[in-house]
């Protein structure tokens, strides 16, 4: 896919399962299937939000050969394969796998383990020699909260010199170095931001768009901020922009995936259950979610249903 | 000064000192008469960039005093007197004095040296003690870089309640908490964000206006990004903010007092020398500063200088 | 007081004030008369525990002169005074008055506002500044929980080779740098070590002694602790040092000075208010500090108390 | 193994692989087979040092057969494996193999991906589940540095109280903690420090033993440090902690993984190269270590091999 433009807003998927934890490849579809018609860019699997960390090899390649086919149905034709491993051959290795299953690029994480030898050296190296062999295109992902590691804009915009480098997804909430990102990378890298608290200063700096959480359950709005802010319409933008904020901010910063697939559930999509480390939610987060959804008045369907429970 | 509204550009002022480390009031009045004519709002003194923790009680009551008598000269009528005191009583008699002086306000930093105690409660029970007993409105300061204590959003939009606490200004850097302060604090609370790294960002989200290093130097430029930015020009907003971040990252963030002093002297101010313990800029850190400050475009007397130096 | 030497158990004592914050210098002098005749090698006043931040100068120097008065009259003779500065002149200035009221030494803390400017280069032109100035011989203060600054041990190992800088009062907790510095150092160079849940092992690699919190209300556990190690009775040591170890980890780690000023009260000795922003502890905190106590089988004044209390 | 007893010395053997980045297993077998006669307690295959996330699972298979069998060889019969998943069921899985393949016990990290949802009763949860299902004893691994996850001594107390649960590997660093989580677990539950610069510390509270990167190279020094701890010679444990603390500091501490395979190679062992990401040692380190390697006096092969490099 030559010249793929990354651009917009595209929901960091997770990944369905039962309550035994086997994976449900009908729930992501169905999934799928309902977010094709909001307006989203594509749809990145097996992020942080996808628990690539607790899929088998298997299990990888039937998640993304169920987004590639559920994708296609609908009008957003991007599917990002997120690659969370630690050595540079099995990065690659899995570039080549996703490649074969039909992404159209790669969201390669920073390697995490050895944290203190991961040098800004040590970080280019290791981008250029998977961007050097992957199929397909990569983006960057910078993701301290997972990973301890921060890859900085120097070495970000150095890399984006690299052909098959088109992006980073940089997840650090520092809006100060996304705005350096994006002064200092080429001309058409896509700097896309990765959390929903500063999207809206990430798209006035400049920001091609968003990865975000909270778009798996409210993609219009988050379709309609990133509009908003590209058409210079400020104060929707700002609007919408306080209405997400507090959203994405119990549910993603404050309990992580367990807080997301509760949040997809009673936003009308399939949740499921994370897998084991992961501890499903308790009743009183599950409420306080249901709260924070309520009030900012993004979902409606939610609002009445409660009324309506009250009746 | 009832009803005093914080909004626009200040400049958080250094403290001059001579090379034996003396307090030079006359660099200080030359500074601000000099800046007096570019448009700010007023200026902060003994912000953390005016080394307050360095000057005895006496001086303090010096440079507030020298100040006003500078900014009464001029248009920008507000002056800012900064309060770092670890311990509830002392700032409460430093918010005295300096009413006494002639500040506006007062720059209350949060208490520091016992940082594991510094629960929100006990930030809050400061804040609203100050405030019944200070004379002066007080606005928080929030620097977990110098303090490695943060306030919370909640806590501060708490804290906005009070009438005599009129703003903040918040350091920590953190576009996310600096947006959901602004969205529940109480209409008409000041949110002044102490980055230049992220000031066009704050502004988008609603921030009143700024305390900046960078304008110590370059005032013309912040005060032109902040009318943009409110008049809703985007394009020179954020063409505007990319020229200062670079110069406030290299001088503030990287080099801290010394850097902010030595570019004073690059920009035809008076900035003098630092107080022990904090060393002198080496040679070789202040060429870095003069080619950021050349590159940025914003200093051309520096840069024909440079041409001038090379005939 | 030429050729000081610091060893054995120096305890920290906290500042009593009265309930409506004033210095309550009665209480000082009870405690210390008390604590005379528990194998104390001297008193530190002023320390984080002493509250020196929030004192006026005045105030301090009450307390050094209160303090040596006092201690004059046990067999423990030694009296450190902590200077807790900023700026380098001002801790010159401190050191000076300590002497002049009778201190035996000067714990001078590391200066701690501007920390990204403190390297090691400039923490090192502090102490050596101070040394050469002060009237009375140095114990550099290494406590990062306070001040977000850390000494190393290359640092302060150069630094014991001034002949005013005699120890270093460590309250990292950091077992390998405390070892380190021990080894580094010149010989006869104090390493005190300022955390009671590592006192044994500190000792075990060679440290002079100990300036515990803990030590103001077990004087007689930690002394005969020191004494045992010091004697090579290891079994003995080790099972001191459980005994110890956590009530200090509960008041001191957990709850700080008001944790501290509370089990002081419940141990015999006078304890009374912090001064804010500091607050009381709450009686859920008190019931869990009598708990550990109690449980440390090294109180048995407050068992018996308890078990009276139930009859 | 019923009643596995873990005390004493067991080095994280590194695994090599040749300059292309093979897996090197007749490496692996000479480096133990040479280590075998010590005085070692046995292996710790795949621990942070064995770069576990740079092989595939047939390469980690690989690497336990050929410890196994090597080490059955020699006295030392313990052989752990090193577990490193993020997701209980894989982590549960790799006992499964591990057992198979002649492994004694297992060494299973802390997850470590989703940072913030590993609380102390995730963490529990996942270790009470692989226990219950592991066909091995388990050793808890704490090790945050590479995690960025804490496991508390209350929570590894608590666990200590399952019996498929004999141990922990704790390279924290805290000396606080491991002497909390000593006291507190069950009696002949095995902790195990995991960093050589706090290990007769570690000891002198009641240490089983150590896993310490720095015994691949000085086996012996370690085995009598531990002796002599255990036996109440101080001077002498004193005396070698001193020697071992630096060259540990470098290598390990300073430069990981590549600085641990350099420092073999030193030392006469087959040390090989790291995996990318991870980068080989500059020349600069090289001499860096070989340096410190000296200075310790433990390795006098290396030191007259200097001297005859400068005939």
């Amino acid at each position: 896919m030559d010249g793929l433009q990354l651009t917009g807003v595209l929901p960091p998927i997770p990944t369905p399962f039962d309550e035994v934890g086997n994976l449900d490849l009908d729930a992501l579809t169905q999934n799928i299937l309902e977010l094709n018609a909001t307006g989203l860019a594509g749809y990145v699997v097996m992020g942080s939000n996808g628990e690539a960390v607790h899929l088998s090899q298997q299990e990888r390649a039937a998640v993304i050969e169920t987004a590639r086919r559920a994708a296609d149905q609908g009008p957003a034709r991007i599917v990002v394969a997120g690659v969370n491993e630690h050595s540079t051959w099995a990065a690659i290795d899995a570039t080549e796998q996703a490649a074969e299953l039909g992404a159209d690029a790669a969201l390669v994480v920073t390697p995490y383990f050895y944290k203190n030898a991961m040098s800004q050296a040590a970080l280019s190296a290791h981008f250029l020699e998977v961007a050097d062999a992957s199929p397909l295109p990569l983006i960057i992902y910078n993701v301290p909260a997972n990973t301890g590691v921060v890859i900085d804009s120097d070495t970000i915009a150095s890399l984006s010199r690299h052909e098959n480098i088109i992006g980073v997804k940089d997840s650090a909430g520092n809006m100060t170095a996304i705005a350096a990102t994006i002064a200092a990378a080429i001309e058409g890298f896509a700097v896309l931001c990765g959390n929903a608290g500063i999207f809206y200063p990430a798209l006035a700096m400049g920001a091609a768009g968003g990865v975000l959480a909270v778009a798996c359950i409210a993609p219009s709005a988050c379709v309609e901020l990133f509009n908003a802010a590209k058409s210079g319409n400020n104060a929707r933008a700002c609007e919408l922009q306080r209405k997400i904020a507090p959203v994405s901010q119990v549910i993603t910063a404050g309990m992580g995936v367990p807080g997301l697939k509760a949040a997809l559930g009673l936003a009308g999509y399939k949740g499921g259950y994370p897998r084991r480390p992961l501890l499903p939610l308790t009743e009183t987060d599950k409420l306080k979610i249901r709260q924070v959804m309520i009030e900012s008045g993004l979902f409606p369907a939610l609002q009445s249903a409660t009324v309506g429970a009250h009746d």
